[in-house]
C-alpha cells in the first residue's frame, strides 16, 4: 500500500527508542518541513487550482503536527531548537527532474514516498515505546501519513496524466530512496 | 485599537464591490502569503521557541481562510490564477531594518499592520456588498484578522524586550502605511 522498496532495519527502531529527545526534536522539524513544502508548492504553481485545496489542507494538518509534538517536547522540558538534519530529503530532492511538468509530478512523488516511509516508521514506534502517550501520538499520526501518501499520489497522477506514469516513476524513486536510507547516518532521525 | 494612521478612502469600497472577482482573487493571495510568511518567520528563527506555536496556529487559520476564499471564487465559476500583486507589502517591508533584532521586530510589527488594514477593510466590505454569504466570510474574517493583529503585536513587544517599545515602532510604521496606501494604484486590491 505504501509502495516502499525496502522495509526499516529493525536497529534503526533500537535507536531511536534509546534517543527520544533526539527523534523528537526531529520529528518536529520534520512536520514543520513537510508544511512548509506544501505551502511552497502552492505558491509555485498559481495557475495549478486543482493542487490548492489539498495542498491546504495538507499542510495545515501538517502544522497541527507541528504542534502536537511541539506540546511533547515541552512536557519533556525541553524546548524547540536548530538541530542538524539528516541528508535523506535533501538527497530524494535531487533525484527531482528539472524540466516541467517533471519537476512538478517528482516533487510530489518524492513527498507521496517522505510521508509513507514516516508513516511506517510511527507504526514501529507506537509499538515500540513505552509511554502511552507516545504510542498514542505516533498512532495518531500513522493515519494522517497515510492519507498524504495517497493525496500526494493522486495529485501526482494528475500531474503526470495517468496513475501509471505516476507509479512507474514512484517505483523508481521507492528504490533510490531504500538505497539512501541504507547509507550509514550520524544520528537518530525520523529518516536515519 | 487596530492602531491604523488613517482610514481607508470610501472611494476604495465602491471600487472594491464593482471589481468582486479581482478582489476576491487577491484575497486569495493574501490569504496564502499570510500563511506563508508566518511559516517562513517559523523557518528563519528555529531558535526562537516562543513564535513558533502562535505562528502555526496563525498559519493554520490562515490556510482555512484560503480554502474558504478559494471556494467562494469556484462557486462563481471561477479559478485561482496568477494576477498581479499590489504594490502594498513589498513597500511595507522596505522598511523592515535589515538587523537583529529590529529584522523581526519590524516583520512582526509589518504582519501586524496589514492584518489590521485587511480588519478594517472587511468591516467596510460586510457592510457594502449585497450577497449576504460573501458579508458573512468577511464578518467571520475581520474578527481573526484582529485578533492576528494582536498576536503579532505582542511577538514584536516579546522580540522588543518591552510593549512601549514595540508600540513606538508600530506608529511610526503605521504611518508610513497610510502614505504607501494613499499612492494611486492600478488595479483593485485589498490593500490598493
Amino acid at each position: 500500500m505504501l509502495n516502499l522498496a525496502a522495509d526499516t532495519d529493525p536497529r534503526w527502531v533500537e535507536q531511536a527508542v534509546a534517543d527520544l529527545g533526539e527523534l523528537l526534536l526531529d520529528h518536529a522539524h520534520c512536520e514543520r518541513k513537510a508544511a512548509g513544502l506544501a505551502v511552497r508548492l502552492m505558491f509555485r504553481y498559481p495557475d495549478l487550482g486543482y493542487l490548492h485545496e489539498p495542498l491546504s489542507r495538507l499542510a495545515r494538518e501538517e502544522l497541527a503536527h507541528y504542534e502536537e509534538v511541539l506540546r511533547v517536547i515541552e512536557a519533556r522540558g525541553e524546548v524547540i531548537r536548530r538541530q542538524k538534519p539528516s541528508a535523506y530529503a535533501g538527497r530524494l530532492m535531487k533525484e527531482i527532474r528539472s524540466h516541467e511538468p517533471e519537476r512538478l509530478i517528482d516533487t510530489l512523488l518524492v513527498a507521496a514516498i517522505i510521508e509513507a516511509r514516516s508513516c511506517e516508521r510511527f507504526k514501529l514506534l507506537a509499538a515500540a515505546v513505552e509511554d502511552a502517550n507516545l504510542a498514542k501520538l505516533y498512532s495518531g499520526l500513522l493515519a494522517s501519513e497515510a492519507r498524504h501518501h495517497n493525496v500526494y499520489f493522486d495529485l501526482a497522477a494528475r500531474a503526470a496524466g495517468g496513475g501509471d506514469i505516476a507509479r512507474g516513476r514512484l517505483l523508481e524513486l521507492s528504490a533510490l530512496e531504500a538505497q539512501i536510507l541504507s547509507a550509514p547516518a550520524a544520528g537518530v532521525r525520523m529518516h536515519s
